[in-house]
């Protein structure tokens, strides 16, 4: 029988960190047999001021910088990344990475993701050799040799197993507990397969049908005096009556699914932006989707499960992707202005870069390197319109070829 | 080799019946190594005042009323259905059923669902034993019985195949010549697969690996002193610039997709109308998509192919029908306002009825009859909606159960 509890960290305070690490402590109060109540939050620290208006403002300490570890603390609030939302408080916020991880079996890693190459180097050596963790960071990084799902990336670097959230999430919404779904993508690796598991019923059984895709690195197991780290645990740690949670085995299709739909979103942005109706924009989209598929298809047989592209973090989060995100809004508005995408950047971004513009760049070049970039014609399109050897208006012809 | 060709015919003329008859006719002209260029439109004859603003007004004829066809046929333009759009001069109008049918080897229904049982025994007996045919009249009837097809319904009526046409497919946009997509399933009969049509390429090929769905009737093959009918000829005849059409061979999924997103579409006027945001309309309608492939799984698992719901006729007609038609704009009217869909159909629509009603409540009855309607929760809920049993506000809990 297990007789210690999961310890849970978020690595990560931002918008959508603190709204994750706010219903993971919900949950972890109502699932005292699997988790210990508190959870960690690795706080990168910074000083704020309190304005006078907020109800947090204290007359003594004035407008004076405080610690934003200890003002969460204190206030039960992420004052400068999440305000007015109210945190559980066995949210514990922690300015230290290292201390913030180091006794803990299951981390969450939520940060953007330029970060996370430094954050795994910090932490190596210093986490549990069992913990098991869940990217909430979404996608894959792509070289002309290799596509690199992030969660693998992390679990290799620290030596565990790495599981990935991903879907249609906006994290303000969540934090005011508005109904949503997300999808966690986790294939329990085979030494944490214990034959108690089988107990969370048909839907878990079949999901654990897998592809067995596993890390490259040799495991350790999940000690058998901690609870199973299944979907079923899975999923009591992240869903809430607001949040729904489907656990499905395969990282692949969800990674790859949150990286090429900013590809999409730049083509919808594009179309749109050119003034074409909605059916249009949707068969762009759904073209979009297809050419997701089959890059999934052809580049990842062995573990691709086609109905991973029906989640959340498939079909919802395109659709949203390319009707409100950021890369759509972008070339949308490049279109509508006959400038390019750089141009974009450069007025309105303060040279900030675009995501969807060295994804689309990184995926036609790691195509063209294997001669089939013709069969992503679309991609292609996106492509060809960033640089401004094509243009929107032959997008049809492009795509009946 | 081929000495005649296939002569072709629309029956139907209202909004998207005219529509079809023109990029029909566009591309008889284009390839008349296959089709007689002129085009036959069954027209219901009734009597048109032409307005004195119309370019088409005679002073002479002043606004006596005059036979709808005979306005076509002189001004090449539907002024009843389809306004202000110039049909080929190779579309001709014919009042007469039976006669427009007689000696045409494909034959386009495109009419409303109501009146396809009575059209079909007017012309039984009446046309071409070897007739190839297309439905774009989407869906299915659903009994406690069983699934009817609607193109199946008319192939088996008529003796002949029939496939069918469906996607997000606006009929005055595409009149106007604006880009989009739509789906063909067309499932080649073997008695029709001649060797020499192995010449349409990959692509063809793939579609026709089919799931070999016949029709129930011993068909007649088309002769071979006329041109094949299968993907290529199919493909030539609908495609147009401005139409890109995708064949497949899944007659069964693009039907279903076409009838059960009617419910999914009220699912989502209702939660819309209730203030929901759009992840969470997104995840409804996500949750029908999975709900409408479930229910093509399990009823017609030896000719369903996944893949077919990424077609126009899937994904794109679902986004399209949950943002803009009928059946969710009522319901969302519904939601909005507090009242029932009954209530609607009274005040809003005369008394008219809203399909999405009755294909739920037939679907219903069926899935109930086979007790296994807890598997659709969706389906369920919008029943429940409709009859008062359920609020919208319940809709997460049930998905989450």
């Amino acid at each position: 029988m297990a007789g210690r509890k999961h310890r849970v960290t978020v690595v990560g305070s931002g918008n959508w960190g603190t709204t994750v690490a706010k219903l993971v402590a919900e949950n972890t109060r109502e699932h005292p047999d699997l988790f210990e109540e508190e959870v960690q939050m690795w706080v990168y620290e910074e000083n704020v001021a309190i304005p006078s208006d907020s109800p947090h403002y204290d007359p003594a300490v004035g407008d004076a910088p405080q610690k934003l570890t200890s003002v969460i603390n204190k206030h039960h609030e992420n004052v400068k990344y999440l305000p007015k939302i109210k945190l559980p408080s066995n949210v514990v916020a922690n300015p230290s990475l290292v201390d913030a991880v180091k006794d803990s079996s299951i981390l969450i890693f939520n940060l953007p993701h330029e970060f996370i190459g430094n954050i795994c180097k910090q932490i190596k050596g210093h986490i549990l050799p069992f913990a098991r963790a869940i990217s909430c960071i979404k996608g894959v990084t792509v070289t002309d040799d290799k596509v690199e799902l992030i969660c693998e990336y992390i679990g290799d670097t620290l030596g565990i197993y790495c599981g990935a959230l991903s879907g249609a999430n906006i994290a303000n919404e969540i934090a005011n507990e508005l109904w949503c779904e997300t999808t966690i993508a986790y294939n329990t690796p085979p030494c944490d397969r214990r034959s108690s598991s089988g107990a969370d019923g048909p839907d878990g059984e079949k999901h654990r049908d897998s592809s067995g895709r596993v890390s490259k690195t040799e495991l350790t197991p999940v000690p058998h005096d901690y609870p199973p780290v299944d979907h079923e645990e899975i999923r009591k740690l992240f869903q809430r009556p607001y949040f729904s949670v489907s656990m499905v085995p395969d990282v692949v299709g969800v990674s790859l699914a949150g990286a090429l739909k900013n590809i999409v979103a730049l083509a919808c942005g594009f179309t749109e932006g050119n003034g074409w109706n909605a059916t249009a924009k949707t068969a762009v989209m759904r073209r979009g989707m297809v050419e997701t598929i089959r890059f999934a298809q052809e580049f990842f047989p062995e573990s691709i499960q086609l109905m991973t592209f029906w989640e959340s973090a498939g079909w919802s989060d395109m659709i949203v992707s390319c009707t409100s995100a950021r890369n759509w809004r972008y070339s949308k508005m490049a279109a509508e202005r006959g400038v390019s995408l750089y141009e974009i950047e450069r007025t309105e971004l303060n040279g900030q870069k675009l995501q969807g513009i060295s994804t689309t760049k990184e995926v036609m070049s790691f195509l063209r390197a294997r001669g089939v970039e013709n069969q992503y014609p679309l991609f292609k399109a996106v492509e060809g319109i960033i640089d401004g050897t094509f243009k929107v208006e032959d997008v049809p012809k492009l795509l009946s070829g």
